[in-house]
């Protein structure tokens, strides 16, 4: 392995990892177990939404041309013809003159065209005093106003948020078409690793990143498989991810953080299967190496947490945009004003850790290897590999993590 | 019950609905289950983070002063001292003159005070040429520079993300103290609702709210527990109300859509607790009923999906952030600019939804029991109560979903 990496784009990075990406299957899962899962196909309506014509307000049922010109001091006056049943349809149609008490959700009786809220009635014995005029259609929902049945309702790739359960729900999708979550193997490296539960040594630190990526993959709708901290030897780091990519759908291994473990990532990677990226222009998180072992992308984490969370955020979520087929993976970004100048070398993507406050963003300068400026920061800004920074007052979008 | 609510304004009912609140108690999980969990206590780290001075860099140890003026053209020219191997103490010190190879993370010997990262150096023979000169603490981590032992690490009401994590692990921290997550008790009123496997006859629509406010439930860190839908006579539904605030620490009652049903919630909290809040000025979603039985609080939603979501957003959600006490939960909202005029009416506060596309917000004005507006926008713009409306080209903020 020479000194120096060869060193790609962001965007040639993101190419790579993208077309390593193998979209999951489909699997069905009940209703109430599909929030935030990914849906596998296009979802249509098996009824029409609503089903028939319902009013969506309490009040009286009306041809609403009886109702032209009423006011409080000349209401229309129509005649009381009962009141209607939740769930009942009436009989006999309303006829000009005609009015008929409707709750929410009532099916509009025919002859009707229109609802008039309660509060803008009074009712006197057998006839009812009309005080607002309504147009036709007013406070009713049309059948199949919402949907139409076999109308699609939601399509494939769609993130299925807690609203999108309610569509679901009226179009009888009670068991919902959703792509399958990655298994994606977690593997940490680095001969200077102890477990949580152990009390670092001299020279020893706690292994961090199996947590950091782990909850990462949960939160990119993945499932973690933990193999845990494999010492920096080929045999051990190599038998780990045989296992991990036969049992994964991908894998990630984090560090080991000096140049000879990396070494030894990419030479296991390279034993078994290809590396296809070694070295991304980008900082922190320029040591980055994508590979491929048994058709399943195998990723070599910096061994920094904070660099490794930012390639996680800027690179690897892309692998889980086409594992799990989300249309709509969304970064989120707030727009900011930079608070202070922003140094950057041509060439490279610097990815700079801010806080956001009222609308202003101020850079965390702190070294890589720092965990307290990651769980301080909002998110971060990117300086493209052009640019020799940003200036004091540049309008900037925040990528919040 | 009279037919006009007496209705209080947002900021008292979400005063009401906050004083309802009861924090839940404490339970330890383990780390890899903590994400999104939200910290019951602060967490202190056990350790100094790091344990010890290490190099960020592969580079050479050094004493900073024998690099001053050095460059491509004149190198310092250092003598080589070997190497340092991951997680190993040096013996003897570094004196002026000397360096030493050491790995990233590995630990910085006695005697050196920076690291000259190895793309600056050159070694031939015995001996390592310095061509670029460090200041002192230059590529090196302090010994507890990232975090004293005894230091907080997160307080108390942090919602964990990912990042959060691995400072827990850094920290020791392998069974995380969290807010246990409130169990809340879902029931749907309404002779016209049926479940999502039938299909609807006339007058019918399938329960929609028990899959919202579940999934809602879920986002917001709650358990839900489903009590199905129960038909709108007062009997049933005190056995379930009763049933659910011994079960659950809430309970949500949604629907039934029309006057009458609401006045059976009203009604059977009334018998079995008080009503403390019937109606807020607010739209869509007035007729909303904050009440409280055996010391639970129990809230009755419209029954229309989209105006119980806009309650559950703009209300509930102030009973989740006391229930598991997450100091930072957090409404995301976007600035944009408005496309079109927004009329409302004085003394409530109007919730329309909107669309935002490139900074630009569409008002989405469908009647409020559509499902398709409540999926297809982003969120909502909130006009006060003290406004008429809200101008084309008027900068909002948007309440995102």
């Amino acid at each position: 392995m020479s000194l120096f990496l060869t060193v790609v784009s962001v965007n040639e990075a993101t190419a790579v990892i993208r077309s390593l990406a193998v979209k999951g299957g489909e699997e069905f899962v009940p209703l109430n177990e599909a929030l935030h899962r990914v849906l596998a196909r296009d979802v249509r309506s098996d009824v029409d939404i609503p089903g028939f014509t319902r009013s969506v307000v309490d009040g009286y049922a009306v041809r609403a041309a009886d109702t032209t010109g009423s006011g409080d001091a000349i209401p229309a006056i129509l005649t009381f013809r009962g009141r209607i049943a939740m769930g009942t349809a009436v009989g006999a149609p309303i006829v000009s003159g005609d009015c008929i008490y409707i709750p929410t959700g009532g099916i509009l009786p025919n002859g009707a065209d229109a609802v008039v809220m309660i509060e803008n009635t009074e009712q006197i014995g057998g006839e009812v005093l009309i005080k607002k005029p309504v147009a036709p259609s007013e406070n009713v929902l049309l059948s199949n106003e919402d949907f139409s049945r076999g109308e699609v309702v939601l399509t494939a790739g769609r993130k299925i948020s807690a609203q999108d359960t309610g569509v679901l729900a009226a179009a009888g999708c009670s068991e919902v078409p959703v792509v399958m979550r990655p298994k994606v193997g977690i593997i940490s490296t680095g001969n200077e690793l102890v477990p949580v539960t152990a009390t670092p040594g001299m020279g020893q630190v706690r292994d961090v990143n199996s947590y950091v990526v782990g909850a990462f993959v949960q939160e990119q709708g993945g499932l973690p498989v933990h193999y845990g901290i494999v010492r920096d030897d080929r045999d051990s780091l190599s038998t780990a991810i045989k296992r991990a990519t036969s049992e994964c759908n991908a894998v990630l291994v984090s560090g080991g953080s000096s140049k000879d473990d990396r070494d030894i990532v990419a030479a296991v990677i390279s034993e078994t299967g290809d590396v296809l990226v070694h070295g991304i222009a980008i900082a922190p998180g320029k040591p980055t190496i994508i590979g491929k072992c048994s058709g399943k992308p195998v990723i070599g984490l910096p061994g920094h947490p904070a660099s490794a969370f930012i390639i996680l955020v800027a690179i690897v979520r892309h692998l889980f945009t086409g594992m799990t087929g989300n249309t709509a993976a969304g970064i989120r970004t707030l727009p900011a004003t930079l608070s202070q100048n922003v140094p950057s070398s041509r060439g490279r993507e610097d990815y700079i850790r801010v806080i956001v406050k009222n609308g202003v963003a101020t850079p965390l300068f702190g070294k890589s290897g720092l965990l307290n400026t990651l769980v301080k920061s909002s998110g971060f800004v990117r300086v493209p590999a052009g640019s020799e920074g940003l200036e004091t007052g540049t309008q900037v979008e925040v990528v919040l993590w």
